[in-house]
């Protein structure tokens, strides 16, 4: 499914720096045998087979209320309760899937941030339409969702009325612990699970991605699936033939040699918020103990008339990996006209994803033989499959490459240091 | 209108380090002054006050022309015809302006990409519209915007007919050269000049940016008025008072320190497209000759739940330049609730607004305390004449750092590399 092209790294490294099958054995092996304390937030590696089959079915059955209830489902989450859905939607349906005529709701995400206005004009946005709302937080405590919570339950209840509203609720939070939990119990909110040991950045084949992808009319069976024949495909196979071996290996390679920023491109602008997801995964499993490679996203080919300057004749410090599709949903033929002003009658009559396709070519080699390692990462298609597949593809690399790395792929120390100078200005209670 | 808070970085580096008057000062002059071919590139510096006047008259009528005729305006543009006109819409307006029930027209881009999946679904969001078309391009010969162009003037055609058809599109380009000049001229379209010795990246203030974000709604005598005001001001002020001599000074100072990636952040997602255009203007300005620091952007609070880890805590290679606004369109109450099951009742009554700021300060000392030099850049609000100062300031600056970084801010020898490759693959006749 997923093909792993090294040609544009070939030049930059010889395969002993990375094929060390003993080293890359050994983690693929504590990772999962899950051993040691340290790792054991591993729920999601064996998630493709042992979700809640039950539970499974209750999302695609709100997901089916909620489309016929709801004009527009307000989505409510940070970080990886906000990424991963988005993704999908953007993904699977588009990038502008808000804006398209379709017969599934329109998605909104809030309490992703702590500005006003953006919460305002999602209030304004919700006028004259029925909506519904999928909160999303593992403890409940998180305050960007929490305010958003807070402000448009009360919008709700003042529209369908307390008892109107709770049949608009929607909750995924912990099994049992949290305030969250503890109030989607006490007030019967409908509620799914973010299952245990799992980190926000691997949640996404959780009801915290699936819920509202399958409500944008995504088929979260083949997301499923796709997700279980990689986990099926990639925890058995220990060696170098192994995609995940290899991007793990690879880019820890090229790390070791200075390259500490690794640019992930899309020749296809419904990529980018699977850019954005796959930052936080790799940024927040690597960035720690003061090393780690950043992550960054470009979308081409936009950004080869942004960034491509850069990256053909920048610093040399990075590395880059070009996401691509064999095969697309939909294509359009150049059209010829009678005058040659622009002169492109060369084209006419091509394939705009042909042309696209040699885009991409063309910009691997400029930029290998402008000194920077490319990976070339190719699917089949955009398929909810595909995206499945993806998804474990890059959870799996997550937490081997962390692990090569030598730090934990599964905690963020970090992440608290901001939030304890925050409460302390706000003022919050003990 | 904009001041630099530098508190942040001093923990980092010396005055000294970073305040040397002589050279930013010779440098200042060669940039004014205009010395030497290699530095004619900068009508964009005296563009405040030199613009053409009748053009602009022309440029405000052909917005209310637009305004009444269509529901959308398509924008075909890529690089610095593409992101100065979004940044300019997504943060005067909104980033979900094309959601919002507004009098002015819709605004699709497209022509930035080779995605046929795109190209058919602007196809779809103009079905039952009537739209207009504002083509923009320097040279007319540049791929994405010419097959774009092809394909929706047909479009345009077989809704409105010829001659219909040409009363509905717009040409921003080359004043006497090019492609599209020429063809602009034969079938008499109305057509707007980017002028000489300016490049994409610096042409957010001409009629490509301009009749886009008047079309929005944007008014862009403010816009100019904020852009004349920062100009006065910055080509005047020769001395480390100046925050443009601050911003190129200290980044180029971080760089030489071995600090080789800048993240632009903001607690606004309004301005999540400044930052592109941000990245464009100093990425293709300075990465050259294997050099450069390297521009990457963060949207938060919501990316301090993705890449917070990473910031705080990875590779110290970072330096952190944080956006933000003193007062605010729009701000809302945190809302109490009667239980106080989230635990959140300690904010009640508070704004959300001063919430963010909050946050935005807790983000700076940790980063700092975490090892980050991070500047503080604010302005006095998010409006359109604070967007003209904040553009010219980013420019003037990206000229200078460029310059004390030694090498050439207005030329972009690397593009082409891509592009070589890709036309002999496509077999473009010579």
């Amino acid at each position: 499914m997923i093909k792993l092209d090294l040609s544009g790294v070939s030049p930059f490294l010889e395969k002993s720096q990375w094929q060390k099958t003993e080293q890359v054995g050994q983690i693929h092996d504590t990772l999962v045998n899950n051993y040691g304390v340290d790792y054991d937030f591993t729920t999601w590696m064996n998630l493709p087979e042992t979700y809640d089959k039950d539970e499974f079915r209750r999302i695609k059955q709100a997901a089916e209320k909620i489309k016929s209830e709801a004009d527009v489902l307000l989505v409510i989450g940070v970080g990886g309760s906000y990424l991963g859905a988005r993704a999908g939607i953007e993904l699977l349906r588009s990038p502008n899937y808000n804006l398209t005529s379709k017969y599934t709701p329109n998605i909104y995400f809030v309490g992703n941030n702590l500005s006003a206005e953006h919460i305002n004009e999602i209030g304004h946005l919700l006028k004259d339409k029925n909506f519904s709302i999928n909160v999303v937080s593992k403890s409940g405590g998180t305050l960007e969702p929490g305010i958003a919570f807070r402000v448009f339950k009360n919008f709700l209840e003042s529209r369908y009325g307390d008892i109107g509203a709770k049949g608009r609720i929607y909750v995924t939070t912990d099994r049992g612990k949290g305030s969250l939990r503890k109030w989607a119990d006490k007030e019967g909110f409908e509620s799914f699970k973010i299952p245990d040991r799992i980190g926000g950045r691997y949640s996404i084949l959780t009801a915290a991605g699936l819920l509202p992808m399958a409500t944008a009319g995504i088929d979260i069976d083949k997301v499923m699936a796709g997700a279980f024949e990689a986990m099926k495909t990639y925890l058995v196979d220990k060696s170098f033939d192994n995609p995940v071996w290899q991007y793990a290996a690879v880019r820890q390679a090229l790390y070791a040699e200075g390259r500490n920023i690794e640019v992930l491109a899309s020749f296809e602008p419904a990529f980018r918020f699977m850019a954005e997801w796959w930052r936080q995964l790799f940024g927040e499993s690597e960035g720690k103990s003061h090393g780690g490679i950043f992550p960054s996203s470009v979308d081409f080919s936009a950004d080869l008339h942004a960034m491509g300057q850069y990256l053909q004749d920048g610093s040399r410090n990075l590395m880059e990996t070009v996401v691509s599709f064999d095969s697309f949903r939909r294509d359009i033929k150049v059209p010829p006209i009678a005058e040659d002003y622009d002169g492109l009658n060369y084209l006419a009559g091509r394939s705009v994803d042909s042309i696209n396709q040699i885009a991409r070519q063309a910009t691997v080699k400029a930029h290998v033989d402008g000194g920077v390692p490319v990976m070339g990462l190719s699917l089949p298609d955009m398929s909810d499959t595909a995206f499945g597949w993806l998804v474990y593809f890059f959870q799996f690399s997550a937490a081997l490459s962390a692990s090569i790395q030598g730090v934990n792929p599964f905690d963020q120390p970090g992440v608290e240091a901001y939030k304890a100078n925050m409460f302390r200005l706000l003022g919050k209670p003990e």
